[in-house]
C-alpha cells in the first residue's frame, strides 16, 4: 500500500514537472518578434550565386546568437501572388533590441554586401506574433 | 532496495515516454508548408473595416481545420522595406493538398469577398520550411 502511494507520488510529481516545463515553453514561445525577408534575385544571378547568398544567410544565426530561430524556403505558391519574390527567410527574435542588434551586426552587414550584386528586390516586414 | 528499484523504473519509463513524445512532436513539426500573406489596405479603409477583416481571418482556422497553425501581426520593422504592406498572416499546413483545400474552401472564399473592398495590395508566398 505504501509502495502504491509512493508510485502515485512519483508519477504525479514527474507529470506536474513535465506539464510546467511545457507550459513555460509555450509562454516563452509567445514573445516572438518575427522578421520576414523576401528576395527576388536579378535575372543575371546564376544558380551558384543564389546558393552562395542562401548559404551565407543560413550561416548567420550561428554568428549572431540573438537570432532565436531561423528558417527559409523557396516559393511554391500556386496563387501567382508572390510579386516576383522567390525566397522567404523567416527569423525570430525575442525583443526589439535583439532585432536592432542583428540589423547593425558586422556579420549581417557583410552578408548585405555579398547579397547586393545579385539582388533585384527585397521586402522586409517584422511583426509581434499574435494568435 | 526493491522500492528504490521501482522508483527508478517508474521515473525512467516516464522520462522515456516524455522524450519520445517530444521527439515525435519535433518530427511532426518538420513537415511545414508555410503560407505567408501580406496585406496593404486602401487608404479609404477605416480602422473598424481593418479590424473586421483581421478578425475574419483569425476566425478561419477554426472553420478550416487543415490550417495547422495561424499567427499574424502588424509591421513594426524600422527598415522601411515593407513596400507599403502593413499586415502579415502566417499559416502552416502539413501538405500541398491541405493548402489547396484551404484555398478553395467556401469559408476562405467568403473571407476573400469580405476583404476585397478594403484591399489595395496582396502578396502571397508559400515555402517548405528548411533550416
Amino acid at each position: 500500500m505504501r509502495n502504491a502511494a509512493m508510485w502515485v507520488s512519483v508519477v504525479t510529481a514527474v507529470v506536474l514537472v513535465a506539464g510546467l516545463a511545457m507550459s513555460q515553453g509555450d509562454k516563452a514561445d509567445q514573445k516572438r518578434l518575427r522578421h520576414v525577408v523576401l528576395f527576388k534575385f536579378k535575372d543575371t544571378a546564376k544558380p551558384e550565386d543564389i546558393k552562395t547568398v542562401v548559404d551565407a544567410f543560413r550561416a548567420l544565426p550561428a554568428k549572431i546568437p540573438v537570432v532565436k530561430r531561423f528558417e527559409f524556403g523557396t516559393n511554391v505558391s500556386p496563387e501567382n501572388l508572390a510579386q516576383g519574390f522567390t525566397h522567404c527567410f523567416f527569423l525570430t527574435f525575442g525583443s526589439d533590441a535583439d532585432r536592432d542588434a542583428y540589423i547593425v551586426h558586422p556579420e549581417h552587414k557583410k552578408f548585405g554586401e555579398l547579397l547586393h550584386p545579385y539582388l533585384d528586390k527585397v521586402l522586409v516586414i517584422d511583426y509581434w506574433a499574435e494568435k
